[in-house]
């Protein structure tokens, strides 16, 4: 069924959803509030950007022009929908098609920043696959997994350009190793706890195209504390 | 200068330290405070063990055989003292050799668990050396790197062996393709903070020889709250 909601908090912004599909995460709102966006970043890819919600909040942040690329039909017109409803046609840019078969016609070199909040799950007989066709796109990678990112990052991303990602941290050690195959060096993490004393649960980690050497791991980020999202969590959505 | 120090709040627990030279630093506390040790940990070996701060403290958690390799003399020899001071020379063997040299004549497959607080930085000629030889040693990889340490705990771990290090997460990256190089799998990771809203100032990292992939991110160590230790590193001094 499909709904419009606030964008929690967003002043003015609003997405609409289909509650029968994958809804917005917090994953979502975490990716764009640690990707580095500065005065250089002109130029954002969003890659599986479902119905628009990276690039809704990006919007928030910086002026550049922000394209993004949703394989699922009826999530890319949600994201159309959303855009239009937010008078953000003009500065986002969404495209109906498979990010892989979509890059092969761009010039390489032309982004500052890639984001992708990827699918989590590899693909595996013995996992428990949602029914549902469009969450089982978003959880595992049916059409996309992350040696498919990070090859196409590092055609489209500038020299120095910059790829922030969303995963389990439990990939983080494939993670490190296709992206240096891809000549993608990681430089800052941020581990996301649910609570203190608790493993992380969510990793965000970016790397840039040619990077030197030298990793940064950020301060931890926790969820919720005594139940309650933490300050940090709730500044994102104000 | 020459000094016998109680090792700090261990009961009964004693360490001879040159003043002069490289005093055990919470590095040498953290890392036997990290490693995995259990019932079927019945052998050790810790990798440049200075005064043998680290096998002392591990001597308090666990029966097992505990080795400690040494190459300069003179802290060889403190810690001899040390394990006489604190009746512990029955438990703990000490050997006065380079661990490159004195790893050739081992059997393979003989370990459950090694341990090193390795030398933090890279041999280059443009770093700032201390002028003083021990501690030259100690803080730069002139006797021992990286490689070295994981290519001697590939043949000396038994299979499903674990190696635990301690070190500056700026070489996190290089430090899990030197694992992966050598059939490691990094199994657990905890970073350390020195204050809350800081980067990470310490990694503390662990491996399986031959163990299946899947990372544990551990929950985040604060080293200080408002300028006191926090009760879990005050922990680690009782």
């Amino acid at each position: 069924m499909e709904k419009l909601n606030y964008l929690l908090g967003y002043e003015n912004l609003y997405i609409y959803q289909d509650s029968d599909w994958f809804n917005f995460s917090l994953d979502s709102v975490l990716l764009p509030n640690f990707a580095t966006i500065n005065k250089n970043t002109k130029k954002i890819l969003d890659i599986g950007t479902g119905n628009a919600v990276i690039p809704i909040i990006l919007s928030t942040k910086t002026t550049s022009s922000i394209v993004g690329v949703e394989i699922q039909k009826e999530c890319y017109e949600l994201g159309i929908k959303s855009l239009e409803k937010n008078n953000l046609s003009n500065r986002i840019q969404l495209i109906n098609d498979d990010i892989r078969n979509y890059y092969l016609a761009l010039e390489s070199d032309i982004f500052d920043l890639i984001t992708c909040n990827p699918p989590y799950f590899k693909i595996s007989d013995d996992c428990n696959m949602a029914n549902d066709d469009h969450k089982k796109l978003a959880r595992h990678e049916l059409t996309l997994n992350l040696e498919d990112i990070f090859k196409i990052s590092r055609k489209l991303l500038k020299n120095g350009g910059r790829i922030a990602i969303v995963q389990r941290p439990e990939r983080l050690i494939e993670i490190i190793s296709i992206m240096k195959k891809n000549n993608i060096e990681p430089k800052r993490m941020r581990f996301v706890y649910p609570r203190k004393g608790k493993s992380a649960n969510i990793l965000l980690i970016e790397g840039v195209k040619n990077g030197k050497e030298g990793l940064k791991i950020e301060s931890p980020l926790y969820t919720y504390d005594n139940n309650e999202y933490t300050d940090e969590i709730l500044s994102y959505f104000k």
